[in-house]
Parts: structure tokens; C-alpha cells; sequence
């Protein structure tokens, strides 16, 4: 079936870029997805920043994150967190690992980042973080080694997502699309988090009102929705976006269609 | 009168995409305008983030939030906001449900939303507060069901905005410009009042300031004015903007008028 | 001498739209100049958005904020704050008025504006603050009375901006060209504030420094250097930009020139 | 060797934009190298807008700040900065000299920039502050006399990164592309290191884990990586970006591949 891996590479390397484009990603941080047909396989780009991953860009790894031909490009150092969440739980399909501007906060502070409104319900009840120091001492913060992926993998437990400590978070998801949704509304959940707490006292989620308006808002339909609106502000960005011609022709007296139709024929 | 809704629906879609655009709306959040002819029904899109939503998007709903002609497409889950105020609220011609990022504080906190300027003085001089939890206990937010809405309204009461705990906020206007207005302005005097907080104890309007500033600036004229703005700024960010031909032409000596004329009629 | 008043509304035409795109203004707020022959006269837009105004939108008034010809279009309703600036102060020749994002928080706060940067000295060494209810009492915050402008440019005296109590700033320079430096870069010195006054005590400009570096800012040099940057961004967000064609080809061993020109001729 | 500085110069020119364009440069602050054959001279911009430089306007200094050629334009007053630094340390390579919004506030406040993620590493371990006041009393703020430019060197010691009191900040790098990466990413920690200070008592990089992990992100794959993805995104901003065209070919179902390359072709 070469047809839904090519699909699955695709709209991995479109995923890539469009946490990017919503600006959780920046030069660094990538996200996989579980090979479509070999479970005991993973899709990730090559060591590039993710707002430019093409399909051409994504390889194939086992979950000992090793590439399954031998490499022409250089490889994200941190494959191993992918790994390793990958083989610890079957159950998640895909994984990002970033460094968030807004998600960084609560990973040099000890403030606990908690669900604030129903769409950042979708980051679970409960927010794990992992400190590199605790099992590895001091290094340079890069989650490089099997054993340092398989630590973190531990800490992310049955969860939805891990700070970690002095360095960034890795999300995981059923599927891609679930994926990108918590990765991007766990960090408006984050930015809204610290500006609320300039203002008093904070009224969070109760874990009933989180697991339910966390399964309500991970229903494809919602889910679906944000991916065609962050897919379309990426297609905006890209200068591939055109707007939609009108099935039903509206006249405006002052601009009359006859002008209009070639300008927007044009773009 | 087939024209008077095709405006309508095609204005419609153009205040989402606005709103959207001044980044108060993102994939959730829906804006609706009671209906031009029959004050019985309300025009809404149908499901999709309100930045990509065109006049062949809007749909007619009855006042208790049923689809006039059965859908083909999906649905907004929380129509029910929009029909109930319709409902309650004849002078109420349009509605919008938004998470604006900077209203979300005031959703979450206990700190009052209150008019700092006199653009902001368009909220009014009272906002109310709902909570779901206070009439439906645990949920999982979303005000899905008539009862819901009905409740949401009731808090509204005879105000302009109402803020919901953990979730959002409601804008209401006499009229889908006044909304616009009513609501991109109130999001900016939110952003505002978080930056002030920092700094120290904060003069707001009083109650005549309020009720006169407010009434000043949803006059024609700055309603208009606003309108025009954001929709050339929509233009822009939709790539259908072209910059106006002088009618009384300028030569600066340093950039030959023969030479610039081409590349502006290329854009 | 038709061309100097035509360059002249051009000029002002462009200081609108480059100081809203830096920001500063939005859907609201103006900018004026002395009428360049006439210093009994002033030319500003018509009532729109000042990222909208082009040089066919500029008209003449007389101190006294009277339009010279019969209006055909809808006026600004705050007129007065350039005519009596424009009255009580000849060394004056440019006035912009605006509600900016980073200003406002000083506006309702007690916090005190200072020069904090070189850049940010250009507000002086005195920043007055007007409140409308010492003189008028509970208004609806609107400077449209020429008694209510009479009093603004009093407060303002001889310095070059002043805060307006729950409404914004009015600025004031000797040029256009300095007038959008000052503006501008008042802003910019206010976001730094804010920001700066949460990390703890504040070292700022003392009146010597800001005296010496107000002077140095406000030369030919940095001010025109300033203009064209802004100007080449409102260029880029217009779509009128293009890149400039080098005059001394380099060529990259992986992008041979023959392909790259013609992509850089297109655009 | 003419090609090598050609290529110097051209490449320059391009790190000016791409911090430019990150928003890390604004009208002011500069970006220089050593002249790739002449280590006793250095290139830099004649006066302007790092966001406009281009390679034409690369100029050849002494460092002493004199100009190889008469200059026929105007000439940044703070070029003793670069002079100065580059003859205090020879393994400096490249020198920028910034305002950024992030970084101001450590110089106008007590608060200790500090290294809190693996990217922020680069800036090193320790962070020196020069105050002009301290060897020239109150001044115009600018660094524009060699011996001021001494002072600011002697200051900046071992170093990588300089603050300035009320003024701004001046970063090192062994090479142009280290220089850029440094320079974006302490600003990128500075902006962290604010919003984190909201949510009370940081976790910052200790001296072992910020050697370690600044060593490591100064590797060629890093920097490499980082420098393609701000060139792209300065691609994108200048509008000669396109996206690539895919080696192996995807159909998707709903959108004929007929139709979708055409379209690519044009942009």
C-alpha cells in the first residue's frame, strides 16, 4: 500500500508546518506519527526546522530509532523521544516534542500549568514533569540517549503531555490530527494561564468538567474543524491559498463582478 | 426580496472572517445576524472556523435553533447561544461567541472587566458573569442544550457582554456593524486592562463617561469607520487588496511615473 | 506652487499609514501637518482609518479646524486638537493623535512615562498628563470643542507629547519626519516600560542624558533612516515592494544566476 | 580572491534581514563581520536600516572604524563597537549590536539575565553590564568615541554577550551564522525569562549544564539548522519564497494534480 504511506508522509510534513505556523515550533522541535502500516515503525522528518518539512524529508525509523536505510541527511538528535513513547504505548500514534513560548514558563517555574477552558481540557488531568537532573545529573539537556527517552517516556506515564524541566514538552496523540489539537491548544491554554495569573486568583477546570470537555473537544468534528483553519492560515502563509469563487454570485452595486472575477482569477 | 439576504449572508461571512482576522475569533467561536426579513429566524454558518466562512456557508436557523432547510453539512454544537438571545432580546440583531485571548483572563479570574478607554466604553456599564456550574454543575462547557442558552440570555439580561467562567464570552448588537465594533473593542480594552493591572491601581470611565462614550462611538460614523478598516485589513490578508490609484496624480522626481505605473496595476 | 502641496499631502498621506502599520494607530486616531506654505492652515484626512488614508483624502483646514473648501466627505471629529496645538505652538508642525496599545496602560494608570533608551528620549524630559474631567467634567472623552482643545494644548504646553487621562496621547513635533520618530519610538519606550517594571526597579534616562540623546535621535540622520525603514515595511505589507537587483552580481555555485533573475524581475 | 568577499558581503547583508526580521533588529542596531581575507579589517553597513542592507552597501573598515574608501554615503556613528571588539579578541568573528524589546529590560532594570533553556545556553555564563555613566558620566547614550568603544570591549571581557545600561546589548560570535544564532536565541530566553518571572521562582541552567548545552547548540547542525529556517521565513517575508516541488508525486483524491501545478509555477 506505498498510496497511504505517501498520504501519511504528506500530511505529516503539513502537520509539521503548521504548529509552526501557529508558532509553537520554531527552528527546533519536530513530530511524528506512527507508521501507518508497520506499528512497530515511526515517520520523522530529517534534521531541518519544522515550518520547512516536505514529504520528500520524512524517513522511517524501528522504535529503537534507528533510520531504516542508511541516512543521506543529517538526523534529529532526540529521535529517541519518539522511540521510546512509541514502545511504551501503543495506544499513541503521534508525538511532538517543542519548546513553546508559552509552555516554557512552567518549565523554569514551579507554577503548575492546569486546564483553564475547555480547549485546553484536551492536555488531561493531570500535567507530568520530567527533570533531566533527577536521572541523569547535569548534561546538556538533550534527550539524545535510549535510557534518557525511555526516563522520559516513564514520566509521561498513561498522560497526554510532559514538561520538562529547563527545556520544553513532548505531547503525544491517538492520531495526528488529535496531535496537532492539544499541541496548540495546550499552549493557548499556557499564555492564557500566565496572563491570568497577573490578574488574581485563578478558577481552573475540576477534573470532571477536564475529562469531559477534554473528550467533547477531541470528537472528530472539533478536531477536524481546527485542521482545516490552521491548514488554511498555512496555505495563507505559503502563498498557496486562493479564495473561494462564490457558488452563488452576489452583486455589490459598487464593484461591479465583471472587474472583480480576473483579480481574483489572477491570485 | 432574494437580494436583501444574499447581502446579508455575504455580509455575514464578512464580519467572521473579520473578526477572525483581528484575531479575537480562531478555529472556534461563530458570529450571527438575526434574519433581514423574518425576525423569526437567524442566519449562522455552518460548522468551520468563522476565518474561513463564506456567504455559501450561512444557513437559516428558527429562533429555536433548528435548521430551516436539513442540513448536508455539520452544525455549530452551540447554537442555541445565538437563538436564545434572539429569543429574549428583540433589539438584538446579531450575536457573536468568541475566546478571545484577551478576554479569557477575566473568564478565569475574579478581576472585572471594566471600560478603561473610550473605545472600551462600548461593553457598557455592566458586565455579567455566568457560570454553567452554578445552574448545570459539572459539564463539560459547552451550552449546547435550549436550557443552556436560555440560562446563558437570562445572565445577559439587558447588558451587551456577558462573560462565561472557563470558557468565553457572548457580544450582542443592534446590528452586525455594532457588533463588529462592540466586539473587537472590548477585547482590545481587555488587553489593556491586563497591561495596566501591572502597573498599579487603574482609572476607568464612570458611569455618565461610559454611557456617553459608548454611545458616541456606536454612532454611524466611528461604526463605519472601523468597519472599512478591518475589512481593508481582511483584503490585505486575503491578498485582494489592491492600493488606490491617486486621481490626482503625484510625480517624485526619483521614481519615474511611467515605470511605477505597471507594477502597481500588476498587483 | 502646486507641487510642494501636492508632495506635501503625499508625504502626510504616507505618515498615516506607516505609523498605523508600525502599530500605533488603529482603526482611530490622525495625523496632521502645517499647510506648507500657508502656516495659518493645516492639512488632515478626511474621517477614515489612518492605514487607509492616501494623499486624495488630505484636506485644509484653518486654525480655527474649519474646512478652507465645503466638505464632501465626513470629517474627523477631533479636528480641534491639531488646529489649537497648531495655535498655541508655531515651532509645531506636525501633531499625530492616537489611542497606542503600549501608551494606553500610562493613561490609566499612575505610572509615570519615562525615557528608559536613547530612542525613547525623544518624548523629553517632561511627559504632562490632561485629564477632560478637571475642565469639563464627565464627558463622553471626545476632544471635539475648541475650549476642550484650548485646554489640551495648554497641558501640553512646551513639551512634545501628553497623556490623555482614559483616552490616549497626543504627540507633537517640528516635522513630519520627527514627528513619526517620536511617535513611534514613544511606543516603543512605553512597551519596554511595562515590560521592564515587572522584573523590579527602574534605572531611566536622568534629564541630562535625555536632553543629549532626544538631541542626537532627532537629527537628520537617525530620523530619515528611521523613515525609510518604516516606509519599506509599509512598502512590504502593501505589496509594492520589491528587491532591489544588486548592482554587483554575486553568483552562488548551487543557484545559478539564470535562473534566479528572472523569479526576482517577476515579483 | 574576489569571490570570497563578494560572498562575505552578500551573506552579510542577508544575516542584517534574517535578525531583522525576527524582530530582534528594528531602524537602529547593526550586524558586522571580519573581512574574510583581512583579519585587521572588518565589513560593515553604510547607515541604515538593517532590515534594508543589502550587499552593495557592505562596507571595508580598518579596526580602528576608519573607512577603507572615502565613504559617498552616511556612516553608523557606533562602528567603534565592532572596531574595538575586534581588536580586543581575535576570536570574535562577527559583532551585533541590537535594541531588542526582549533583551531592554535587563538593561534598564536590576534583574540578571540568566540562561533557563538549552537555546539561551549560548549566551554563556555570565553576563556582563556596562553603564556609560561609569567612565563618562552622563552622555547621549551612544557608543561613537574609540575609547568608549574600549570601554565597552573591556567590559564585555571573555564574554559572548554584553549588556548596555538605558541602551541596549552587544553579541559575539566566532562566526557570522554562530552570531546570528546567538544573538536570536538570548533574546528568545529574555522574552522567556519576563513571562516566567510572573509565575515566581525560576529554575535556570547551572554553570555545568549551560557549558555543556551551549557547546552542543554551537555545533554546525544546530546553527546550520537554524540559520535555514530564519532564511526561509526571510524568504517568505522579502516574497521570493516558493515552495518546493515535490520529487515524489502525491495525488491527492480531491485536488487533480493538473490543476494544482500551474499554480505553484506562478509563485
Amino acid at each position: 500500500m506505498p498510496d497511504k504511506l505517501a498520504e501519511a508522509r504528506e500530511r505529516l510534513a503539513r502537520a509539521n508546518r503548521m504548529i509552526a505556523n501557529e508558532g509553537v515550533l520554531d527552528a527546533f522541535g519536530h513530530v511524528s506519527m506512527r507508521h501507518p502500516i508497520d506499528p512497530g515503525r515511526y515517520l520523522l522528518s530529517r534534521s531541518r526546522g519544522p515550518e520547512l518539512v516536505q514529504a520528500d524529508d520524512i524517513l522511517e525509523f524501528t522504535v529503537d530509532s534507528e533510520p531504516v536505510k542508511p541516512p543521506t541527511a543529517r538526523l534529529y538528535s532526540e529521535r529517541v523521544i519518539h522511540g521510546e513513547i512509541y514502545r511504551a504505548r501503543p495506544d499513541v500514534n503521534s508525538v511532538c516534542h517543542h519548546h513553546a513560548p508559552s509552555i516554557l514558563p512552567f518549565c523554569v517555574s514551579l507554577a503548575e500549568l492546569k486546564p483553564l477552558y475547555h480547549l485546553g481540557a484536551t492536555m488531561g488531568t493531570s500535567v507530568p514533569v520530567w527533570d533531566s537532573r533527577d536521572d541523569f545529573g547535569n548534561t546538556n539537556l538533550i534527550v539524545a540517549k535510549p535510557e534518557e527517552g525511555a526516563s522520559l517516556a516513564h514520566a509521561l506515564g498513561a498522560n497526554w503531555i510532559v514538561l520538562m524541566r529547563r527545556h520544553g514538552a513532548t505531547v503525544a496523540g491517538r492520531s495526528l490530527e488529535e496531535l496537532v489539537f492539544r499541541t496548540i491548544y495546550i499552549a493557548r491554554n499556557a499564555a492564557l494561564q500566565i496572563q491570568a495569573h497577573s490578574l488574581g486568583d485563578i478558577s481552573h477546570l475540576n477534573t470532571e468538567e477536564t475529562e469531559m470537555a477534554g473528550a467533547f473537544n477531541l470528537e472528530p468534528g472539533p478536531v477536524m474543524r481546527a485542521w482545516e483553519y490552521w491548514s488554511v492560515r498555512l496555505d495563507k502563509a505559503e502563498g498557496t491559498w486562493r479564495q473561494p469563487r462564490a457558488k452563488t454570485a452576489t452583486r455589490r452595486p459598487n464593484k461591479p463582478a465583471a472587474k472583480k472575477k480576473p483579480a481574483k482569477r489572477r491570485r
